[in-house]
């Protein structure tokens, strides 16, 4: 059964970026690692892998009928896409969702994406968006914390965010809740206004505030973050205010639509907080599916995505 | 990579429970099988499996530091399971999260017990409860939608759950969107009172009765249905009202503290639509580990509980 069960070849920390070796007890903090390498290489900004097979480049794809086929074309995209990246940005997000739908194979596959990205001194987001009752949680952060952190959904409360934030916490890991997504449905329940004062966001984003409020590094910030889209500044403007100590990992830039204004909203004041992630419009920004150079086009789309957000920035 | 891969050895439908053959183009409807099925066979209950090794009988744990032993040991465990309750319930839960935590050896493991307990006559919920935008809700239903039912998150809204009710309604398939779960900590969220009235549950309910209502069987309930719990009868009456096509599943009986009160408020005055689920007052019911007559402790307390129901239900 190899080397893909967790436990067995399960690292304490995520090898060597900054030439620090782990301390076994005493994981650096997310969010100090975050900064530490932020600040280093490319800027607060976060490549998606979101990998689907028809979009892969043509010399990728040799026999679209065989499922092991299209394992392991998305697999050597994966590590193409990481090769390209690593010396450019901190962060890559990876959407468990492309492999799992390849059952056991895929999710293999996941799980050594993700080691290559650490290995290739990225920090990793498994992006699987888990949730559940509390001993389901516990199972569910032992598979996924692997990843340097984790997306989770807190529709079941509190008790079912407790064991991912105990787990993330003794290894160093972190956290993003998903609080304001950028999806055009997100609104119909997250918008709500609430009796109580303020929309179903806000509130789950006091859930998340004081989830983490006993968990913050050196940097004043707390390993539970938090998911809020980059599609909707108000509403960014006002969660930052709920959550000044949280992470924003921000989807939606580029291809759903996300602008500088939107991107701005999601910092707090001192220009610090958030991570802006880009997923099509940098993996898949070679010109067709043709184009021998497609390495090259994704470097350079993650260069872009840096100098972007810089300007953004100021 | 052998059979474990999704689009390989796929079934088009739920092999021979009843004798009928699948129909490439017009699968039977979800919530017509449940019925049929349910009425045969130990009424609207349903066994959950959330195996965890250290639970287990101790003939299956040989090597408890080595994962691999661990996967073996719950993949057996499942196994007896399905064989010990197949003639007595017609639906098992399994839960992703314990298979889940030994990645690609756990995934290849749940999906091959998904595939024994249809072989075995029973209908199958992935209790995964996975939720996300559109794009990666349609991977995440490719991946799942082999066993006959899943259980998804709407907090990203409708668009996020409308790729799981598509591939749902195109295979035959159920889902269990969670309204009001069971856990203490579920009202954090699920029971804030809206400005328009009702609550966040109440409102996801709407949504959920909404989404289903173009997709209802011959039986008159939706392949859409709710994961409500039994811990909560004013809620549930309540939720009835606004969902009496769903079909409701209903965990929390039995070790999570539901009792016969909680469980009426489920169904609708009919005595139909829903599903009453135990894990671990039924997986764990053997006396200790070292009870060399497991198997038979299982089997009887599934019995116990599908007479518990009929007894609950007049």
């Amino acid at each position: 059964m190899g080397g893909g069960l967790c436990g067995g070849g399960r690292r304490g920390h995520l090898g060597d970026y900054s030439g620090r070796m782990a301390i076994e007890n005493s994981p650096t903090h997310f969010a100090d690692r975050w900064f530490d390498l932020s600040e280093k290489r490319g800027g607060p900004v976060c490549v998606g892998i979101d990998p689907v097979y028809e979009r892969l480049p043509d010399e990728l794809r040799k026999h679209a009928a065989d499922p092991a086929d299209q394992v392991a074309a998305i697999e050597k995209f994966s590590l193409a896409v990481i090769e390209s990246v690593a010396d450019h940005v901190p962060m890559v997000k990876i959407q468990s969702a492309c492999y799992e739908r390849y059952w056991g194979p895929g999710v293999a596959a996941y799980h050594r994406v993700i080691a290559a990205a650490q290995a290739a001194g990225l920090l990793v987001i498994a992006d699987a968006k888990r949730g559940d009752i509390g001993t389901s949680s516990a199972h569910y952060a032992a598979g996924l914390l692997d990843a340097d952190a984790l997306t989770i959904n807190s529709y079941l409360g509190v008790d079912g965010m407790q064991p991912f934030i105990d787990a993330a916490a003794a290894q160093g890991r972190g956290l993003f809740v998903l609080v304001r997504t950028s999806n055009p449905g997100g609104d119909a329940l997250q918008s709500l206004a609430l009796q109580q004062g303020g929309t179903v966001a806000e509130h789950v984003g006091q859930m998340v505030a004081d989830s983490g409020e006993a968990h913050c590094g050196e940097s004043g910030y707390s390993l539970v973050g938090a998911v809020v889209g980059a599609t909707k500044p108000a509403d960014a403007r006002l969660l930052r205010s709920i959550m000044p100590k949280q992470l924003f990992l921000v989807p939606g830039f580029g291809a759903q639509g996300g602008g500088a204004e939107d991107v701005r909203a999601c910092f707090n004041d001192d220009g610090r907080g958030a991570i802006i992630t880009a997923s099509r419009s940098v993996i898949y920004a070679y010109a067709s599916p043709s184009d021998g150079h497609w390495r090259d086009a994704i470097r350079d789309a993650a260069i872009d995505l840096t100098q972007q957000i810089a300007a953004i920035r100021g």
